[in-house]
């Protein structure tokens, strides 16, 4: 980035910083970028693309000032795969970095207050990595992660929500029983109900637009050829744009289970993991993105994020955005995940189209504003 | 069993034999009991309550004599737990004790052949344990360990056929994705498809009368909350007393799981564990145990025994049959297993009506036979 004219430095959390700094130096600032890690045995694209796309729009800028200035991000652990805990980077830079985190463990013991200091920065300075009130906006880069774009055949997607989701897990209890001696209608099994119940959490998914219900993980015991499963133990994992329509999917299918337990003699117990609303993206943003997707002559798709990103976080606090690149069979996390150069071509292309509207639009026009 | 006039000793495979001799005490002999052994955490009456009836049948004798001797067995190590094979008692009496038996060995390392050494037997003179041309018969009374009779609220009841069995090990493989990125429709869910087919292994069981099909083991992989699964695999058990029935359904269920995987772009493996055909009882047995059980004052029920029992064994070089006392809940192997007074009461008048039964007729009445 600094032979771009960027200033760099590495932040008090370890996120990546460049300050391209706009034809005011003193004026506000854009946020543009994406995390710097992945999952253990992933491909090569998933957040870095972000942050390598950022870069390199500063470099199709030519060295010309914008009315606004630019800082490309790349955000230090992401995934939470060393600690647990995702998002510890734009956590940050929103202030929400609380002494909890800082306690927490690696698998080797090590906290994530020694890991900082072991890096080389001050974890009590950490305050100061946080962005203050002169940002205008977040805009990510960031692959799809999934199937849509590419079933679509459309190169470029907007996020206008990321996904609320809950998490959860039932117990069917049933009787453990002989699975020579006992006939069909004296059984009380509980693997057969929660088999009952996974078909019909994918039917009720099916039913409602934009839902997804998963169930990932399954235990039946005793577990054992020949005896029949007192006890299924199984997850559900259920995904919206609108926490009322999640809401209302959990609710549907705990009732599901409760009448499927009920008609089998067996007893079944839910307790909720995970609750997490969803996050809306910034409306005037996803207009002005929609805009310099087509002016790249590509058609726009509008899409709900499944997967939680680092826009999530920086959404608390400033107008962010996200643009979904085509992944190729929607693979990811695996070594075997692409994207296309074209399809990188027409993202830069939307990129400079975009930094040209919002350059020609109030707020992120300081002369416009002013006037 | 030495105070009521038997001739006890342990064979050479460990069983104990104890023979009362019939009034003409070179003549045949008619062989009653089971087995000595139960499973780990097991109940009081599995196995041994047969062989205390054969006793106490001796006991109800009151020193007479039958035209036929009867010889009581406690057969060592029916049910395989310490070696992995069960049935090595009774394996002896039919001569199928072969050397590949003999070398296998304990968790310990400790091998038949020296199990037997350090009880001390020759294991040599196993051989010797085999029965002869004088056996007329076996008989074995044994809890049901299951809820047939209890249901029929019928104390006892006939074995017709030991039941076949069929144990098969079923792979769907899909495509692993992301549970929040993966729209519904462009799944390959190799846990729905396999739950899908749970089902219809229950539906399909339900259909075919005496028909026991189960899924008992259930492995989904990566296994994560939010993680599509890529791979599920299960297993299958399926029984019936009547060999085509038995092949048919698996047959039935096979195809079942092809159609399930076809249609969801899944692909589908399975490979057969154990095929066990089933064993038919003596008619001749069966016909005199039914009016035995009359004279009792109860009403036989015919069935199949889903469990494998001595009898099975037996079965291969000599007319044999099974009674079945009432289980109560069905519950065996278990500490809670039991059975009634009452019910043990109505076994043991069964058993001396069906002594005078076939000391009356040919050819357990050598007199009648001779004549």
């Amino acid at each position: 980035m600094a032979p771009l004219g960027a200033e760099v430095k590495i932040d008090d959390a370890g996120n990546l910083r460049g300050f391209y700094a706009g034809a005011d130096s003193s004026g506000p600032r854009l946020l543009l970028g994406s995390h710097l890690d992945t999952v253990p045995n992933a491909g090569a694209f998933d957040g870095i693309l972000g942050v390598v796309l950022a870069i390199a729009l500063l470099e199709g800028l030519k060295g010309n000032r914008l009315p606004f200035g630019i800082e490309v991000v790349g955000f230090s652990e992401e995934e939470g795969v060393r600690f647990g805990t995702p998002f510890i980077g734009s956590r940050a830079l929103v202030g929400r970095f609380d002494k909890e985190l800082l306690e927490r463990q690696d698998f080797r013991g090590i906290s994530v207050r020694q890991a900082i200091e072991d890096f080389g920065l001050n974890p009590r300075q950490l305050p100061r990595a946080a962005i203050g009130h002169d940002i205008l906006g977040y805009v990510e880069f960031h692959i799809e992660q999934g199937p849509v774009l590419e079933t679509m055949q459309r190169p470029l997607g907007i996020v206008e929500t990321i996904a609320g989701q809950s998490r959860l897990e039932f117990l069917f209890r049933g009787r453990s029983n002989h699975a020579g001696t006992t006939p069909m209608h004296l059984r009380h099994d509980a693997l057969a109900g929660a088999a009952e119940w996974i078909t019909a959490v994918e039917v009720e998914a099916h039913k409602i637009p934009g839902l997804v219900a998963t169930v990932g993980k399954i235990e039946a015991k005793p577990g054992a050829t020949n005896v029949i499963a007192g006890e299924a133990r199984l997850t559900l994992d259920v995904r919206h744009g609108l926490d009322e329509v999640r809401t209302r999917a959990v609710k549907e299918l705990t009732r599901a289970a409760d009448e499927i337990a009920k008609r089998r003699g067996l007893s079944v117990e839910s307790n909720i993991l995970l609750n997490q609303h969803a996050v809306a993206m910034d409306n005037f943003l996803i207009g002005e993105i929609a805009k310099a997707i087509r002016s790249a002559g590509c058609e726009p798709h509008r899409m709900v994020s499944g997967a939680g990103h680092d826009a999530m976080i920086l959404a608390e606090k400033v107008p962010s955005a996200m643009i979904f690149l085509r992944t190729p069979g929607g693979i990811s996390h695996d070594p075997a995940e692409s994207v296309s150069v074209e399809d990188v071509a027409k993202a830069l292309e939307c990129g400079l189209h975009l930094f040209n509207q919002l350059a020609a639009s109030s707020p992120y026009n300081k002369r416009t504003h002013r006037a």
